[in-house]
């Protein structure tokens, strides 16, 4: 399926479930080193292609095979521990599952096939299955989705169990400049952050950079933590990078918002690793308020892929 | 070199560097996973082999390659966050650091040497290097080790990004009565463990359990925390078991005392998987008690491997 029929299908998908059948909602978690990110590619290894694998799987001449729709399309390498997704089984899919459970809840018993079919390797899983509230769409009802990036710096604990989702630095850090950079970035209200964001045509760089605070945890390591409605593609990535540069002393702390406000991309800082950023939450209105975000989010951001 | 030789190099080392030379404390972690343990073998690679073999290189030529004497010999699959060790270095040796760092001192010179030749996978890393104080031995200084052991059961978070270091437990864990149990083994004083150790020719059993404790943690994790003067081989695992046996009902809270006061081995609980094994910290008195703690440990212990 290409690009353009994946976007039609994510559309058609927002528009809920069929008659009778069941909007189900997965919060997972994956380590990202082995897949090529999120989106189901034609090659390589992707969370959505093993996900929808083991749904054809689990499905095989029951119905079209369920489609998965996330809140944040993570790019290759990028970790989740709070992700959220929603996929629609028709009600033969979901009796299926019923009769399958022996006695176990539906979504019970989708949480362990898809475990068992797609997490042999354990680099993702599936933490929960929950028949989603009405209007909700893991996608467009998401009001805010949170970051986390580690850094260590040789004043850090360079922990090799850790090695994994943390970028080793070989400079020393300056933690405080870096805070302050990152306040002076946070909110409130929208701004344009196409010197931040890797363009793709047809998006908008517009985002509500909600929050953006800089820590030296107990065993030294630096953690970034942004929330923001979305997040276009490398934002993240690129405001670590010009975070680091603060960190170093090339930039100055008023620099990165002063980047900002140029526009246009700059080679000042470099857009960090992926293995350092983890998906950590997606926060969704009230049950009441979900249809009416879907509505909105739809009408204020184009289709392309969110990080 | 053969087990006995080991030792005898191991007793010959504790005796301290040769006149004019320097004993470097190292302070280090590791992720398990790709080790056949800290101890070096004739076959698969270890933890002591990989630091020693980077020392050969970085010595070559000049006097004898330094051997490394560790606080906690963990087994196969076990990791480090705070494990301790020594090695001496003759004067030629130390001379041939302070010039290799160009102005560096010698001990951020070995730091960078042995995490460039020894470090390379990112599975070891030397956190620092200092000249260890009159009478330290990683070893038999030592006056406690503490380890932790993670279980997640399916009311905790089962992370992808901490699978290398967590065990997934697929039934519901009682971390209430786990940690009864726990408390209930831990000392004080002296007490014979050999219910909870895998035999070893010519080692004792007994040992000093100062603390032990189970918390489930803000993520549903249960973490044991353990200390002790130092654990015989496989003791954390198989206290792990046992408590383990208590939270699936399997054992009572009693049930782990009333077993290691009947002695013997038993199969009422399993030692559990190395995987979820940190060896996190390393205790030693003050400097002035250093020499005195290892004359009094080297006669009360003999020379078994520590877990």
């Amino acid at each position: 399926m290409d690009a353009e029929a994946l976007r039609l299908a994510s559309l058609t998908q927002g528009a809920g479930p069929s008659s009778g059948g069941v909007r189900v909602r997965l919060d997972l978690g994956y380590d990202g080193a082995a897949f090529s990110g999120w989106a189901r590619q034609a090659e390589g290894r992707t969370v959505q292609g093993e996900l929808e694998q083991a749904l054809a799987t689990l499905f095989r001449g029951r119905g079209a095979a369920p489609r998965i729709v996330v809140a944040g399309r993570t790019d290759a390498g990028v970790h989740a521990r709070g992700q959220v997704a929603h996929l629609d089984l028709d009600p033969a899919q979901w009796r299926h599952l019923g009769r399958m459970g022996h006695g176990a809840a539906a979504e019970t018993t989708l949480v362990r096939k898809l475990n068992g079919l797609a997490g042999a390797a354990g680099d993702v899983r599936v933490h929960r299955a929950t028949p989603a509230p009405d209007g909700f769409d893991a996608r467009f009802s998401a009001v805010w989705r949170r970051y986390e990036y580690r850094v260590a710096d040789p004043g850090a604990a360079q922990d090799p169990l850790a090695r994994a989702f943390t970028v080793w630095h070989p400079r020393p850090l300056d933690a405080v400049a870096m805070d302050a950079a990152a306040r002076l970035l946070a909110g409130p209200g929208l701004a344009d952050w196409a010197a931040y964001c890797r363009p793709r045509a047809g998006s908008t760089t517009i985002r509500d950079l909600q929050s953006f605070a800089w820590t030296r945890e107990a065993d030294g390591v630096l953690v970034a933590r942004l929330q923001a409605d979305a997040f276009c593609h490398s934002m993240v990535r690129a405001l670590v990078g010009a975070c680091v540069a603060v960190g170093e002393g090339v930039l100055g702390t008023a620099d990165p918002l002063a980047l900002r406000e140029a526009g246009g991309r700059t080679s000042a800082f470099k857009v960090m690793p992926a293995k350092g950023l983890v998906l950590t939450e997606v926060g969704y209105p009230p049950p009441e308020e979900l249809a009416a975000r879907a509505r909105q989010t739809r009408g204020l951001r184009s289709l392309d892929p969110d990080e």
